[in-house]
């Protein structure tokens, strides 16, 4: 702040965190933002200069420099870092600052860049760092680890933190017990406010340093409400909990998957849940800024499954990782490519008769696919939003199937026309065009009916649904429009 | 929660929210979901028992019974049901409860069910409702409303409320200003904790009923720092604020475009940021609940225009809407597969004396189309999160290329065997491979450099793209193949 407060009025600044280094006036990637924003300043992962001058430090192997350069930074932004760096400069930027890196930075990373970090660290340094963190972050630094070192970091912890830990790895992968903090602020509800500040004051470990809702719970740890801080904070001492607790908290079930946990928080504009085991005991709390990242995850996720990718094919990822992921999709499409030119095969009689066809059949395709591929991402969105199931289904197969008739009647009549004039042959712009709407009604049924099967039948319809709606759109295209010219036209 | 306890071991139950009427044992859209996840109860808008009684007291035009169904609903669940109800049924549910719809429903609906609810709501009512929301909310509402109406809503305010609304108002969309709410508490640092607890516990109007940080500022009301309620909680009466609070706060400007805002919120894992003027003064601030709307809309927003759709194509919108908003992008595709078909037509000789051309050309333009769509969809997401800016645009377009060449080269080997046994033609097969690794090539170098571009000429990547590099990859795989054929075949 202090150096911000010089120079209150830069026009490029809009968000006042900032790298300790220069600040170029413009960050060519805002540039895409409306109007509006004049683009914030560079991020420091951005800023080419500072990260020159951290490799500089890096090759002269001078630690002090590389701390100094480092050490204001949020633990993201030296994340931000390290996953720009090739990797054998972070591996030199790693061994550089040793113990005296950022134990946060563990959470923060992606991609190679943690399988570095985690690689190079060694693991007394992961172990200390671990004690550090809080228990859902280092139930996530464990998570990431291999078994073997898993074990060597757990052996060297503290018996209760390796118990607290084994039981939260215990929990499934992408669950609330995995995201939960076990930190929490528990008071029955028989005390008074002053007797809670009281015990907030104190030097209890127990309580965690930043929370934002104290949970009341009866005798058996089970939660009958919870009350946020600030109406305790506005509340006078003699007032009981049990006075101001909402009593309808939401919970969140241990074994609740994250997606689940995510769902509740933005629908119900939560900032904290308590997490309960089996036996309603409360066992844990789940904050807003862990499920921030779900959020994002999982829609992350989604894009890049309809686009035939995984998390693993990341900018951040490694050569290898991403030709791998990327090989998967590609040999699937090539199968269903194939399919389709199998149609195409059948009518190679009446190509060779009319060329013009050849020409054609591929805008058939290619429209049908855009069409399907509209309709299908609206379906597959909506579904993992919740906004779109049995109760509505009818309506919305009913509403894209109009849109698909309206807007491929327009488009027909048009390609119609167009291929009339192109090829001054009436009788095969007709067929063009029943096609192009044949094909387009196809698209738009599949386009809902492909993800609500998939669903169904308990498939993630963001990874499959593409295959099928292009395979379908591309062999009814080249059947309808080559079998109707095959039938009419020769 | 009540009933609940009654049946602590419901299997299904993940999410113990829920709503009043008896939920089936499993919701079949959850069942994609991964094993750990049991599938959470029926949401209320996903329940057709729940909908058709409501249904049913809309009929009887039946008050009292309407009420009681949803009154104990949070109003998320209202606008869902608003959200799946036929614009009828809503306008029917709507106008039964009239001054007894809860007023949150106002902010929580979306789409179509928004557009009915703002329409049939009488203004007055409106007006009511806005004097009962936090200030962020109201203004929302009011931005949501046409002039007329927002003038005569405006009119029918108190005077301090109006100012306050109009000046928000005054804010761009999607900026710091409109998400922000202007109810915040912010003290002198000189102030003990005591102090601070005895003015939140006075009947001070200003102060709003959920707030997670203290803000300290200077004598001209300019932050100087930020205290999270929990560290005041804990420390004892005579500690002054300045002592515990952090001097270095992240602050938003104003004018921030919103997806900033989101980006630092995620990236920081913040709870609540103070927003600041041009002259540095502490306007209002942004708490992560709202950020957690803009987050899922941001990303939304990037999964349909890469569709080619936006939100206007959502389930919940009109016929005419979803209509409307699809057709340009398949207008713009019609275009593009034409001028792809043009490049075919310029070979017609040729394919009339070879036509397993035709049938394999679609091959050679749809795996490239694939590539081009995987990489293209990394880099539009890289470039949002700002992992792909100029500092490793060129590693990564390096390493895009480099597995599109392996991926090629394994894929065209394969399809050029296929090609030869199918046909029996070593040389056709020979010359379909190489088009396909030249085109896989391309797609890949296109699936980044396009995004890179567009995104440096200031439009948004995720909406142009893939018109681009599917143009590219059609043309180049056409031109290719059949190049090469016309040049060596025949």
């Amino acid at each position: 702040m202090a150096e911000k407060e010089k120079n209150p009025d830069l026009p490029e600044d809009d968000v006042l965190t900032m790298p300790p280094e220069g600040e170029p006036p413009h960050d060519e990637e805002e540039q895409a933002k409306e109007e509006l924003d004049e683009g914030p300043e560079l991020e420091v992962h951005q800023d080419k200069e500072f990260i020159q001058q951290v490799l500089s430090a890096v090759k002269e192997n001078n630690q002090d420099q590389a701390v100094d350069l480092v050490e204001d930074l949020h633990a993201a932004d030296i994340a931000d870092l390290l996953e720009v760096m090739s990797s054998p400069q972070r591996v030199g930027f790693i061994e550089l600052l040793g113990e005296r890196l950022d134990p946060d930075v563990l959470i923060e990373v992606e991609g190679a860049a943690q399988d570095d970090l985690y690689e190079h660290m060694p693991n007394e340094q992961i172990a200390d760092a671990v004690t550090e963190l809080e228990t859902d972050d280092a139930v996530y630094v464990l998570g990431e680890l291999d078994d073997e070192d898993r074990e060597e970091v757990l052996r060297s912890l503290a018996a209760d933190d390796r118990v607290a830990i084994e039981e939260s790895l215990s929990y499934p992968e992408e669950s609330a017990g995995r995201l939960m903090s076990r930190d929490l602020v528990a008071v029955p509800q028989f005390w008074t406010v002053g007797q809670t500040i009281d015990y907030l004051r104190s030097e209890n470990e127990d309580i965690p340093d930043d929370f934002y809702d104290i949970f009341v719970v009866d005798p058996s740890h089970k939660p009958v409400g919870t009350v946020p801080l600030s109406r305790v904070m506005r509340t006078h001492r003699p007032v009981t909990i049990g006075e101001i607790m909402d009593d309808d908290p939401t919970l969140v079930d241990v074994t609740a998957d994250q997606e689940e946990v995510a769902y509740q928080f933005s629908k119900y504009h939560l900032i904290s849940a308590g997490v309960v085991d089996q036996s309603q005991r409360l066992v844990g709390v789940v904050t807003v800024d862990d499920v921030v990242e779900v959020i994002g995850d999982e829609a992350q996720e989604d894009i890049l499954a309809l686009a035939g990718v995984s998390e693993e094919s990341g900018v951040n990822e490694n050569f290898l990782e991403v030709t791998k992921d990327r090989f998967t999709w590609l040999f699937v499409n090539l199968g269903t490519a194939i399919l389709a030119s199998v149609v195409i095969g059948l009518f190679d009689a009446t190509i060779e008769q009319m060329v013009a066809l050849a020409v054609l059949m591929p805008i058939v395709a290619s429209m049908g696919g855009n069409a399907g591929t509209q309709t299908m991402t609206v379906a597959v969105r909506a579904i993992a939003t919740k906004d779109l199931s049995s109760t509505n289904a009818l309506r919305v197969v009913n509403r894209e199937l109009a849109a698909a008739a309206v807007n491929g009647f327009a488009l027909a009549v048009f390609s119609g026309l167009v291929a009339w004039i192109w090829f001054g042959n009436a009788g095969l712009g007709l067929l063009f065009a029943i096609a192009m709407l044949v094909n387009m009604v196809v698209a738009g049924l599949s386009g809902v009916l492909v993800p609500l099967g998939l669903n169904k039948a308990g498939a993630d319809p963001a990874i499959a649904s593409s295959v099928f709606v292009t395979t379908i759109t591309d062999v009814v295209g080249f059947f309808a429009f080559l079998g109707l010219a095959a039938l009419f036209l020769l």
